[in-house]
C-alpha cells in the first residue's frame, strides 16, 4: 500500500483489507457507528426543537428523520436504495476506507443493522409502555376500547373503499387495498406522543392504547384478507379463521399467564446475584414474548408491551421502570429517525405528473383517515365526562403500520402509481398531524401522570 | 397456502413471505431475538454459577458462550459457519417461518446483526471503563504502564519467535507472525474482571488497564510490520511510522480535548430538555470517537475509552455512570457471549492428528504467553508495595485481539494447521485463565473500590 496525500490522512480502516474476513466487519461497523450519530444527532435536535414550539418531541424526531433521510440530505437512506445515494458510503469510500466494490456489501450490512435495531427500539418502546400500563385499567376500558377500534376499522375502510370506486373508479381490489391502509392506527407514535404529554394512564390514554392494540390485530387480519384477495383472487377462510384465533389466544394468554409468571419472576430474579440480574431475565421474556407474538403471525411489538403489562404487576416494576429508562432513550430514537427517514416526500412533488393525480386521491384519503378516525371517540358509550375528541386524534396516526400495507400492496403490483403516493402521502399527514392535534387536544398536562414521564412540560 | 398440521401451530411469520422485502426483516428479527435470548439466557447461567463458585462472572460468560457456541449446542454460530449448522436457522426452517432458500441470506444478516451488537458492547464497555477511571490516576502511573508494555510486548514476542523457530522449526515469517499473536492484550477481559473484583482503580488496576491501552496501540502496530511483511516480504516503513504518530496523535489529542470539550458538553446537555438529554449527546461523542480511531487504524474501543476518560472529568460523571448501567447490562453479554460461541474447541481434541503436533506447540506457546506477561509485573521500577504478581496475570489474557492475529494470518494463508491450532489454544487458555488467576492474585476485594461496581462480594 503506498501513501499518497488522502490515504496518510484517512487510512483504509484494516490492514489487508481485501483478504481478511474482519475487514468488512469493521467496516460495517464503521458505517454503523456514524449512522447513530447521525441518529442521535437528528432525534435530539428535532426533538429539542419540537418541544421548544410546545410540540410533542416525537414529531421533532420524525422530521429529523427526513431531514437526514432518503428526502433531503441522504445520510441515512436504507437498502431499497441505491448504494451510491448514501452520503455515509460516499464519505468512508472517499476517506479510502471502503472501495466501490464492497460498498454493496457494507451498505446492505449496514441498512440490516439500522433496522433491526430500530424494530428493537420499537419493541423496547412498547415494553416500557406496558411497563407503565396497568391491565386492570386497560380491562376496565376494554369493552369501550373494542367499539373504538372496530368503528375505527369500519368506517374508514368502507368510506374509502367506496370513495376510491365511485369517486375515482379505481378497480375493486386495489381500492379494497387502500380502504386496508387506512384501518391501522400506529400503536408506536399514539403511545409515545401520550407518554410524552403525561396522558398514558388517563382513561382517554388507556382508551386509545386499548384500541391502538385491538386495531392492531384487527389490521393483521385485514392484511391476511386481503392479501389472499390480492394473490388468489379469494378469501382464505381458514387463514382468517386461524389468525382470530391466535390473537385471541396470545391476548387471553398473555394475561393468564400474568397471574402464574409474576411470582416465578420475582423469585427468579431475587436469587441472580450478578450485573444485569433484572434487566436480562425481563429482556429474556419480553424478547420471547415478541418472538412469539411475531411466530403467530402478530407483531413482535403486541409480545413486547404483554411482557411489560404482566411485569407491570411484579414488585419488580418500579426498579425495571427505572433501568429501562435509558436503554430507551438509546434505541427508541432510531426506531422514529429511521420511519422519518424512510419516508420519501419526493410524491409530494407536484411537477411529476402521476403524483398530480395521487394528490387528488391523497386529499379523498387524508380526510376519511382523519374523519373515520375521529368519530370513533363518539361511539364511545357511558355518559361520564371524557374526552371524546381526543380519543379519536389519538386514533389518527397510520406510520409504519399503514406503510408496511404500502408495501405488501406495491410488491404484488396491484397499486398504480397514483394511488400508491396517495396512500403514502395520507400515511406522512396522518403521522405527522397527529402530534401536535394530540397536543390540541390535550392542552393541560395532568400534574399527577407528569411525574412519571419526566422532561415534557 | 393451505393449512397442514404444522402450519397451523407455527404459521410462516409473514403473509406473502416469498414477495415482500419485509419478510425477509421480520424473519431477520425473528432469528435476532431468539439469539438474543440464547445469548442472556447464557450469560445468566454462566455468570451467576461462575459467581457462585467464587470466580468472575465474565468467565461464565465466556464458558456460556462456548456452551452455545460452535464447540457445543450450535445455537449461536457465526456467518463463516454452514447455514444448516444453526440451530436457530434450522428450528425456524423447521417451524415453517423460513424457507430453506431464504434461510442463507436470513442467517448472514442475523450474524451481522449478533456481531455489531457484540462490538457496541465492547464499545459501551470500555466507554464505561473509561467513565469509571481517572485520567490524572492514569497518566500518574504513566511511565510504569508504558515500561510494563513494552516488556510485555518484546519478551513474548521474541521468546516465541524464537522458540518456534529453534525448537519447532517453524520459518521464519509464519514464526513471527505467531510471535506476534503473543504479543497483544484483551481491553476487554482485563477491565472487566478488575471491575468485578473492585481493582480497576487501584494502583495495580491502573497500570494494568494503562498498559493494556498502550499494548493495543503496540500491537497494532506489530500487526502491521508482521502483515506487510508476509505479504510483501518487507516492512512498509512509511505505514509503521504513520501508525506511530497517528496512535500517539490520537492519545494526546484525546487528552487535551478533555480540557477544552468537558465545559461545552456540560452547557449543551444543560440546555437539552427531552428525553435522553444526557445520554445522546455522551453517545454521539462516544461513536465519533470510536469511528475516529477506527479510521485511522486503532481500535474503536480506545475511541469510546477515550471519550469515557474525557466525560469522568465532567459534573455530570455520577449521572452518565448511573444510566450506562442497564444499557451495559443489556449489551456488554453479547460480547463476551460471542467471543465464547466464536470460540473452536474442536482444536483441542486430539484424535485429529494435526492437532497433536498443534497441542505440542501450544504448551510452548501458553507457557511464553503466560511467563512473558507474568515477568512485566516485575518491570514495575519504585520501591513502594505493589502486588507485581497481579500485574503480571492482568496482562495474560489474549481473548478476541489473539484472534484477529489469528484471522489475518490464515487469510493470507502462511500458517500451518498445526501452528493455527497451537494459536488457537493459546489464546483460549490465556483467556480463560486470566480471570481465576486474577481472583487468587487479588484475594481480598477493597471495601472502597466495591462501592463502585455494585454486585460483586
Amino acid at each position: 500500500m503506498q501513501l499518497d496525500l488522502m490515504t496518510i490522512f484517512f487510512q483504509p480502516l484494516h490492514l489487508l483489507a481485501s483478504t481478511t474476513e474482519t475487514a468488512d466487519s469493521s467496516l460495517v461497523l464503521a458505517s454503523v457507528l456514524l449512522s447513530l450519530v447521525v441518529v442521535y444527532f437528528a432525534s435530539k435536535l428535532g426533538g429539542e426543537l419540537s418541544n421548544r414550539i410546545g410540540l410533542p418531541p416525537v414529531l421533532g424526531e420524525l422530521v429529523g428523520g427526513v431531514v437526514v433521510g432518503v428526502s433531503a440530505l441522504h445520510l441515512l437512506v436504507f437498502g431499497d436504495a441505491e448504494t451510491s445515494s448514501s452520503v455515509i458510503m460516499q464519505f468512508l469510500t472517499f476517506t479510502g476506507s471502503l472501495s466501490p466494490e464492497a460498498a454493496n456489501s457494507v451498505f446492505h450490512a449496514q441498512s440490516e443493522v439500522i433496522s433491526v435495531l430500530a424494530e428493537l427500539g420499537v419493541i423496547i418502546l412498547l415494553f416500557e409502555i406496558g411497563l407503565e400500563s396497568n391491565l386492570k385499567d386497560l380491562l376496565s376500558v376494554g369493552l369501550q376500547a373494542t367499539v373504538v377500534a372496530f368503528v375505527g376499522v369500519v368506517v374508514p375502510f368502507a368510506a374509502g373503499t367506496a370513495g376510491l370506486m365511485l369517486i375515482f373508479g379505481v378497480g375493486a381490489v386495489p381500492a379494497i387495498f387502500a380502504g386496508a391502509a387506512l384501518t391501522a392506527t400506529s400503536i408506536g407514535i399514539t403511545s409515545r406522543v401520550l407518554s410524552e404529554l403525561g396522558r398514558l394512564n388517563s382513561k382517554e390514554g388507556q382508551i386509545i392504547l386499548g384500541a391502538a392494540v385491538i386495531d392492531d390485530v384487527l389490521g393483521i387480519i385485514v392484511l391476511a384478507v386481503v392479501a389472499s384477495l390480492a394473490k388468489d383472487g379469494a378469501v382464505d377462510v381458514g387463514k382468517v379463521i386461524y389468525l382470530i384465533f391466535s390473537a385471541a389466544g396470545f391476548l387471553v394468554g398473555a394475561i393468564a399467564l400474568g397471574n402464574f409468571f409474576n411470582k416465578s419472576f420475582v423469585a427468579v430474579v431475587n436469587v441472580l446475584k450478578t450485573r444485569g440480574e433484572l434487566i436480562l431475565p425481563a429482556f429474556i421474556f419480553a424478547f420471547l414474548m415478541a418472538y412469539f407474538a411475531a411466530s403467530i403471525q402478530l407483531e413482535a411489538i403486541l409480545g413486547s408491551f404483554a411482557a411489560g403489562l404482566v411485569l407491570e404487576e411484579t414488585e419488580k416494576r418500579k426498579e425495571l421502570q427505572q433501568q429501562i429508562i435509558p436503554i430507551a432513550d438509546m434505541l427508541v430514537p432510531i426506531f422514529f429517525v429511521t420511519v422519518g427517514a424512510k419516508t420519501d416526500l419526493s410524491v409530494l412533488n407536484p411537477a411529476i405528473p402521476s403524483n398530480r393525480e395521487g394528490l387528488i386521491m391523497a386529499i379523498f384519503l387524508v380526510t376519511v383517515a382523519i374523519l373515520g378516525k375521529l368519530v370513533t371517540g363518539f361511539s364511545v358509550f357511558g355518559k361520564e365526562k371524557i374526552n371524546r375528541l381526543a380519543i379519536g386524534v389519538g386514533m389518527i396516526p397510520r406510520g409504519e403500520v399503514g406503510l408496511v400495507f404500502l408495501g405488501i400492496g406495491s410488491s404484488v403490483g396491484i397499486l398504480t402509481k397514483p394511488l400508491e403516493a396517495a396512500i403514502i402521502v395520507m400515511v406522512i399527514v396522518t403521522t405527522f398531524l397527529a402530534p401536535p392535534f394530540l397536543r390540541i387536544v390535550f392542552p393541560d398536562p395532568e400534574p399527577a401522570a407528569l411525574s412519571n414521564t419526566a422532561e415534557n412540560p
